[in-house]
Order: C-alpha cells, then sequence, then structure tokens
C-alpha cells in the first residue's frame, strides 16, 4: 500500500458570473485533481484548489509523498509540511493528498471513506440552495439558461429554479454586492416566498459592525444563522454581543489556530469547516469534535468545486455527528463539465446520499479529465481574479472591505 | 465484517498493597475481556474496566452490537448510547467495545491500529515509573518482592527497582496517603536520587487548596506537573492562578462536557486522557485534537490494567501528536498475570514499541484468560473497594477528600 506516483491535473471549467463582494466569478473556475498511484494498481483521486501555485506546490511534494504508506497519513502531513512549511497554503496542499490517500484506503478495503472516518452519523448530507446575485450572462456572450438576478426578485427566481431542481431545503444569499437595504429586501422576498426555510446570508465580512447591527434587527427573525458579517474575531464578537444572532465565519476561524480566542471572545457560533483547507478529511473530523465540545454549530464552507470535491464533503459531513446544518456547496452552478464517471452526483431533496461502494464511491472520466485540463492550457487563467474581472464589468470596482 | 457475537469474560489477578488516597489496593485487581466475533472467524479483543456490573452492562448491549458492522462504529456507539443512556458508565462499556472493533479492523485489513488512527506520531510509546506507598505484603501474608515503601528511602527504592528493570525516564508518586510533608520529602528525595528525571506528584485531590499552594511552593522547582491536587475546576482554578504551576487532571476533567469550563477557567494545563471513559480511540484522538487546539498538555492516565489496555494506549498514544508526556501505567504492578501470549509486553528504555502486526498486535492467551477468569469467579470479589480493604489495616480510615 505504498504511493508509487502522484500525478497533479491542474483543470478549468465553465462557471457563471456570479457576484461577491471580491468581484465576479469569471468564465472558468479553476481546481486541481490528483491521482496516487498505489501499488497493486489502485489509483486515489483527491480534488484540491486550483491555479499554478496550488499544482505547483503539489509537484513540489511529490518525491516527499512517493514511497509512503497510503494509511501513514500523520507522516505523508509531516513529510508535507517539512518540504512546505506549516499555514494554510500547505494545509491546501496536503488535503487533497489526504482525501486521495483516503480514497485510496478505502478501495484497498472495500469500504467507503465514512466507515474510515468512523462511520455515518446520518445516510445523506443535505446541502442548502447557494443563491448569488448574477449577471445575465458573461461579458460580451449571450445571457445563460440562470438569467440575471440583480434584485429580490431575480434572487427568488434563482432560488426557485435551483430548488425545483433540486430540493433544497434551506436556502443561502450570497451577499456583499449592492447596499444592505437591497439585501435585506432579497432575504425578506425569500421568506415570503418560501415560508418556513432557514435562511443565511453571507456579505463576506463587506458591513462594518453598525451596518451588521442594523441588518440583524431587520432580519433576526428570518435567520438561521448570520454569516461573516465583519471582519475579524473582534468585529464578530462585537456584533454578537450587540445582537445575540448566531454568527457563522469562514474567514476570521479558517485554521485550529484561530479557535481558541473565538471561544474566549463568543466571537463565532457557528464554524463553516472546509476539508480543503482545515488539514483534510481527518481533521476536518476532529473540528468537528472541537465544536461539540465548546457548544459551537458547524456548517460546511465550498469553493467553486466539482464531484469529487463533493463526495469528500459528503463522505466527511456523514461522519461528523455535529455537522447538523446543511452544507454549502456551489455544485450545482458547475457540475456540467464535471471530471467524473458516470457523470454528475445527483442532488435529490436537497441532499447527496452518502456514496456506499469503496473509497469515494466516484471515479474519473479519463476522457471529461484530459477535455478539461485542455481548457486549462488553453485558457490565459492561472489564478482566480474576480476583482480584475468585475473591472471589465464596472471599472470603478473596488473589493474594499468593509463596504457598507 | 458483520459482528456476530459479543463474550465477555471478567478476570481477576494479582495486585500489590498499594496505597492512596481511597484506601488500599485489594489482592487482586478486576478487568474485563471483550471478544467480538466477527464473519470469518476474525475475533477482535478488548480490554475494559472490571466488577459485575460493567460485565453486566457489556451483556446488556450484545444484541444491539450483534449485527453491525465493526466499521460502523458510530452506529455501534449510537446503539449503546440508546441501550445504556450516556454518561461515563456507558463510555467505559462502549470503549471496551470500540478496542476490539478497532482490533478486528486491524486484522481484517493486515494493518496496526495505529494506522486505522491517522498513523504513528512516534514509534514508541514513554511511560513514567508510577510509584505508590506500599505495604511490605498483603494483610495477613508475606512480604512480596517489592517489598515496603512508606517513607522517602522506601519509595527511592521502589522508583530504582523499577528504572533498573524498565528504564522508565520519568516518575510519578501517587500520594494522598501520609501527611503533605512527608510526600515533599519523598518527591525531593526523589529528586536528589534521579536528578534531571521529570517527576509529578498526585494526591487525587485530597489537599485542600492552602495546603496544595504550600506543597506548589516547595516543588515548584521540581515538578514537570501537578496532578489533581485539589478537587473540582475551581479549586484547580484557584490553585493555578495562586501558584502558576501546570496542573493536571485526570479527576475534574473526565468527559468532553467539562473542557469548556476548564478551559474558560484555566483550571487544568494537562489532561490525562484515558480511551477507556472518553470513550474509546478515536474520541481520544479528537481529545487530543482539542487539547492541541487549547493549549493544553495531553498525559494518559492508568487503572490497574493487563496487556490488552497497554496495547490499545500504545496505538492511541502514538498516533496523537499532542500526547508529549509519558504516560501513566500499573502494567509493572499486573503484568505476571497478563492474559496476552505469548506473554506480557515488553518496557524496554522506558517505552513500549509500537506494535506492527495487525489490529491491537497482541492476542490472547486462551488458558490464561481461563486462569484468571477463574481467579475472578473464586474470589468473592464482585466490585474493587480500596477504602473497605485499608479499613481491614487501619479500622479507623475514612476515605475523605479533601484529607489535609
Amino acid at each position: 500500500m505504498i504511493i508509487r506516483d502522484l500525478a497533479v491535473t491542474p483543470i478549468a471549467f465553465r462557471d457563471a458570473p456570479l457576484l461577491n463582494a471580491a468581484g465576479l466569478h469569471e468564465p472558468l473556475a479553476l481546481r486541481t485533481i490528483v491521482q496516487l498511484v498505489v501499488d497493486g494498481g489502485v489509483v486515489g483521486i483527491g480534488e484540491g484548489r486550483g491555479g499554478t501555485a496550488v499544482a505547483a506546490r503539489l509537484e513540489a511534494v511529490r518525491d516527499a509523498v512517493v514511497g509512503k504508506n497510503i494509511f501513514d497519513l500523520a507522516g505523508i502531513e509531516r513529510a508535507v509540511v517539512e518540504r512546505l512549511g506549516g499555514g494554510q497554503d500547505t494545509s491546501i496542499v496536503f488535503s487533497a493528498i489526504d482525501v486521495a490517500c483516503h480514497d485510496a484506503q478505502g478501495k484497498v478495503l472495500g469500504i467507503p471513506v465514512v466507515e474510515l472516518l468512523g462511520g455515518r452519523a446520518r445516510d445523506a448530507v443535505p446541502y442548502s440552495a447557494y443563491l448569488f446575485y448574477k449577471l445575465a450572462g458573461h461579458l460580451g456572450v449571450e445571457p445563460d439558461a440562470w438569467g440575471e438576478a440583480l434584485d429580490p426578485a431575480g434572487i427568488v427566481r434563482q432560488a426557485r429554479a435551483l430548488i425545483d431542481r433540486y430540493g433544497f431545503e434551506s436556502i443561502k444569499l450570497k451577499a456583499g454586492v449592492f447596499p444592505p437595504e437591497q439585501e435585506v429586501a432579497a432575504v425578506r422576498a425569500l421568506a415570503e416566498a418560501f415560508p418556513g426555510y432557514p435562511l443565511r446570508i453571507d456579505p463576506n465580512g463587506a458591513w462594518t459592525v453598525d451596518t451588521a447591527r442594523r441588518v440583524a434587527h431587520e432580519l433576526c427573525d428570518v435567520l438561521e444563522y448570520f454569516e461573516d458579517p465583519v471582519l475579524t474575531i473582534d468585529g464578530m464578537a462585537e456584533v454578537r454581543a450587540r445582537t445575540g444572532l448566531p454568527l457563522a465565519t469562514n474567514m476570521c476561524v479558517v485554521a485550529f489556530e484561530d479557535i481558541a480566542e473565538a471561544v474566549r471572545k463568543d466571537a463565532v457560533q457557528i464554524i463553516l469547516g472546509d476539508h480543503h483547507y482545515w488539514g483534510g478529511l481527518r481533521h476536518t473530523r476532529e473540528l468537528g469534535a472541537i465544536c461539540s465540545t465548546f457548544g459551537i454549530g458547524l456548517s460546511m464552507h465550498s469553493n467553486s468545486h466539482l464531484g469529487v470535491s463533493l463526495a469528500a464533503m459528503t463522505h466527511v459531513a456523514a461522519a461528523t455527528p455535529s455537522l447538523t446544518f446543511a452544507c454549502d456547496t456551489h455544485y450545482p452552478w458547475n457540475r456540467d463539465d464535471d471530471v467524473i464517471a458516470p457523470g454528475a452526483i445527483e442532488i435529490v431533496d436537497g441532499a447527496v446520499a452518502v456514496p456506499t461502494s469503496p473509497g469515494l464511491g466516484v471515479e474519473l472520466d479519463h476522457d471529461a479529465l484530459e477535455r478539461q485540463h485542455r481548457v486549462y492550457l488553453e485558457s490565459a487563467l492561472r489564478e482566480r481574479d474576480d476583482a480584475g474581472y468585475m473591472r471589465r464589468h464596472d471599472p470603478g470596482f473596488v473589493a474594499r472591505l468593509p463596504r457598507w
């Protein structure tokens, strides 16, 4: 069960013109697929963040990983940290390898990854409808099938489309795009159109504490939680103290080192975990244990991603008893270009069934992988740049936080 | 990989007349061996606390466990909790089964348990020399080979014997037996006889805050940490605030529910984990993650135990990077009656090498198991009663905490 090779494939795939506080999603999103070739012909697969820097860091650790046993996750992590130093960039690299090791372990053993992580707390993992303000189409091209969503009616229409298609039972609005009163109106419209649905709003730290307090006052009766209304642990603690609303974050608590201060200051009531930067599947399980020990809720963050990541997210969420909120996922926005066989994972009744076949339970479609790798090679895109793309739409745009 | 049967074998084995704040160790100590019979003839073994109550609770969950998959630890835990309710008694029962499941998993997969827990952070696990005040022999019988240890010279002699035989490189004194000044003198004698050895003293909460402050003042230059000088989280917080010494506990933080308060009050700087009551191996790994996240040290607690437990302790300690202190073990006091084949585990240079064979890496000696089960059946002993036995030695003894 020794790793004999690590293949790193950067890919690009179509994305929609989605707006956020940092700018506008470009026509292509980036990810990296890793394949760990193990003794006996088993290949473990993983998916991680995209772009040349991540791919280069993965290439840089290849010879430290090759020769290691797929079960020696601690040793592989040490080797990666030794090579790259600590920090989130390293965690992102290790995570992709960790997922591939888990996939290989499961395949070798004939058991699904969820069982390697302690077994199922649930048989299906609920995800939320992830709404975005959105242009009708990418700059200079025809409108896409999703249509425009720049006002409450457009947001409700988008929610309806996602819920009709996937059965989502909770809703998250990516905010921080328009003045807060417009975004409050959108959440109010969602509350009216989808009575009883848990609602979340996430301006990515675009607001001041005063603005966050005002929004909290206006939405406290309909929000399940309030995600990153402001930047920094101290800012969150102030909003919490003044509003009493449960606050969630994937911005001010992003590593184990951040947790103690956040707990001490009661800054965060829900952490949005993400195995892609919390150091892989085992460490995300540990995050779950920490959260339940300290009475902190656990939900899950998402970046643009494809099916290998969705499978990994689903396994670790299923194995984490304290992960009681519907998880975020961008998958509906990106699944048409997925690189897995026999096709994209289905979201039914707002949830993904936990795979029961060995490993992650998904396989690469090598033709699709090659196709999306060519898209990457033929594009000029090497790192995500929402702000730069936004300036082509709005030349005066500055990604300033807080903005309102 | 389905569990087909759960065999529960209560055993008793010889113990030495060791003194502690609760009284005196009886001539026999109690444990329970569990054997999980799995499809394909694999048998997973575990060891847990002894006595009739634990055995009865294990019997009571048999039909809830039989039929479950050995990899579905979450499901097995849920079933045990459903049957018995929550709390430490349930955690103790689940732990024995959890260890047996891990052993079975490792045997099925051909890998050692440490690899199921994320891989080795170390290849050998250091243990400390666990010193006890001790009578020369059990009541009414000849002195044993260990000899008496009722004063500093006796304690130093015992330390020398343990260190000569096992190579221990740190020392723990079980205290709370004699007036504190005598125990301070014993630690001072150890410091003189074993310069540079990390020393610990553990009176099991026998002291008041004022006594603990006085002892701390007298021993602060030689103690690695100060274990349970007083009872309760608030008491520990007061000792910590007034002395600045690192405090360790296995008495006031014994479950995940206790941690948040202890952190908030800075009551405890080191937690002595113990998979036997922290809910098995996975949850003990989670305890490690919590400790490192909150800057709390991690060491390991021990009760009287045999080799199946020592193997399990060694695997989980090896897989827990933050467990940086030498672990406690009673094993030298009990190993002669071990029920494993081909004989007791060796402690060399103060450490146990992490087993490399599948599962726990130890096997039951079925003749020895039967022998120690008969010892249990033929003894009158059904629950541990240090205080009752102590009163046969000292009729006026009352196990009152705090005592000084």
